[in-house]
C-alpha cells in the first residue's frame, strides 16, 4: 500500500469512519450510510469544492469535520421531525390514504368510512395498531405500517403479531423510516407477548426485512375472492 | 390397441370412472381417488379375491358393481360421520388440544386457560372461526383450521381473511379432510365480505393448497422472541 493511500486510511479512521476516501463512489457511500439524500445539496455547499474528490489528508480531513458537524446537527434534526407515533383520526387530512395508494390497491375512502373503521380498529385496544411517520417540516404522513394480534390455542394459548401494509412515500425513502416503522411494530409485539412477528413480503423485500432482524420461512398463498 | 384392452376401458367408462383396470397399481389410485384408504380391509373382503387381479370384462364389470354400491354407501357414512363445525368448549376433552400437538409445539393447556381463551375468540363473532370435525364414530376431533379477519383501509376499507393452524390427525388423512376443513374456511372468510383469503404454508404443502384454489404469492419472513 502506498503512503498516499496509508494516509487516506488514518485519517478516515480518526476523523469519520464511513468516510473512507472521497472519491465519488465513496461520497455516494458516505450518503446512503448516513441517510442523507434528501438533503445532499445543501450538504455538499458546505464542502469546498476542491476537496470533494481531493486526496490528500490535510483537505480530506477538513472535509470531514465539516461533514461529522453537519450530520451531527442533521441527526437531532431528522429524529425531531420524523418520529413514529400511533395513527390519529385527523391523519386522513395528512395524505394517510394517499400513502396507502403507494402501497396497493386503495381508492378514495370518505370521512365517515375512516372514521368508522378508526374506531373500529382503535375498539381493538393493544390488538391492532397501526403507526405513522409525520414529516414536522410538511405536516405529510411519510410512512406507515400495522400489526394486530392473533391469539391461539398452540403455544401455551400464545399470541402472533401479524405486520401488514408497511410502506415509505417516495419521497421519503432512503432516510431508513421503514426500519423505524418496522421496529416500532417489532416492540410493540413483543412488549404485547407475542412469542413472535409474522409477515409476508415480496422476495425483493427480503433483504430489507433481513437487517430489521427477519428469516425467511414459509410461503404465502392467496386466493382473491374478487 | 387390443380386444381386451378396448373391453377394460369400455367397463371402466360404464361401470365407474375411476376404476381403470383392475391391476394392484389402479386398485391403489382407485382407494385414494375415493379416500377409502381407512377401510380398505373391510372394503376389499367384498370383491371376490378371484376378480381382484382379473382384467377379464365380465369380472371386472361384477367387482365394479361392489365397489360402487360400497362407494354409495361409503359415501352417505362419510358425510355422516365427518361434518365440519365450530369449535366447541367440550371439544378440549375430545382431544383438540391433542390434534394441535401434532402441528406445532403445543403444551398442555389448563381448563382455565382453554376456557378464557375459548370465551375471547368467542368474543370477536364472525371475525375469528375455528372450525373441527370430530369422528361421529369415535367421539374424537380428527382435523381443525380457523381464519381471522383482518380490517384494513385499503381495497375500500376492505376485509382479508387469514387462515391457520389447520390440521388433520395422522389416523385419518387421506379422506380430505383438511380440503373439507380449508373450504369451509374460505367459505366462511367469503361470506363475511373479504375480497381475499392468505395463509402460510411450507413448499410441502403448495399442491394441496393449490387444489383448494390458492396461488403462491409472496414469501413469509419471522421473527422469533423466544
Amino acid at each position: 500500500m502506498s503512503k498516499r493511500s496509508n494516509q487516506r486510511l488514518e485519517v478516515s479512521k480518526s476523523a469519520i469512519d464511513v468516510f473512507a476516501v472521497s472519491t465519488s463512489d465513496q461520497v455516494l457511500s458516505y450518503r446512503r450510510t448516513c441517510n442523507l439524500c434528501y438533503m445532499d445539496s445543501a450538504f455538499w455547499s458546505e464542502v469546498p469544492m476542491s476537496t470533494r474528490h481531493d486526496t490528500g489528508a490535510a483537505n480530506l480531513k477538513r472535509s470531514c469535520e465539516i461533514l461529522r458537524k453537519r450530520m451531527q446537527n442533521n441527526n437531532s434534526f431528522h429524529e425531531d421531525s420524523f418520529q413514529v407515533r400511533k395513527l390519529e383520526i385527523s391523519d386522513k387530512s395528512k395524505g394517510f390514504i394517499e400513502l396507502l395508494q403507494q402501497l396497493t390497491v386503495c381508492d378514495s375512502v370518505s370521512e365517515k368510512q375512516f372514521e368508522e373503521r378508526f374506531r373500529e380498529l382503535s375498539s381493538y385496544g393493544d390488538d391492532h395498531l397501526i403507526c405513522v411517520i409525520e414529516d414536522n417540516r410538511s405536516g405529510k404522513i411519510v410512512a406507515t405500517g400495522s400489526v394486530f394480534t392473533e391469539k391461539k390455542f398452540i403455544r401455551n394459548c400464545g399470541k402472533v403479531g401479524h405486520i401488514e401494509d408497511v410502506v415509505v412515500d417516495s419521497s421519503a425513502r432512503g432516510m431508513q423510516l421503514g426500519k423505524k416503522i418496522v421496529e416500532f411494530l417489532i416492540d410493540h409485539a413483543r412488549s404485547t407477548g407475542c412469542y413472535k412477528v409474522i409477515l409476508d413480503c415480496s422476495t425483493d423485500n427480503r433483504v430489507f426485512y433481513e437487517k430489521c432482524g427477519f428469516k425467511q420461512k414459509e410461503i404465502q398463498m392467496v386466493k382473491y375472492f374478487i
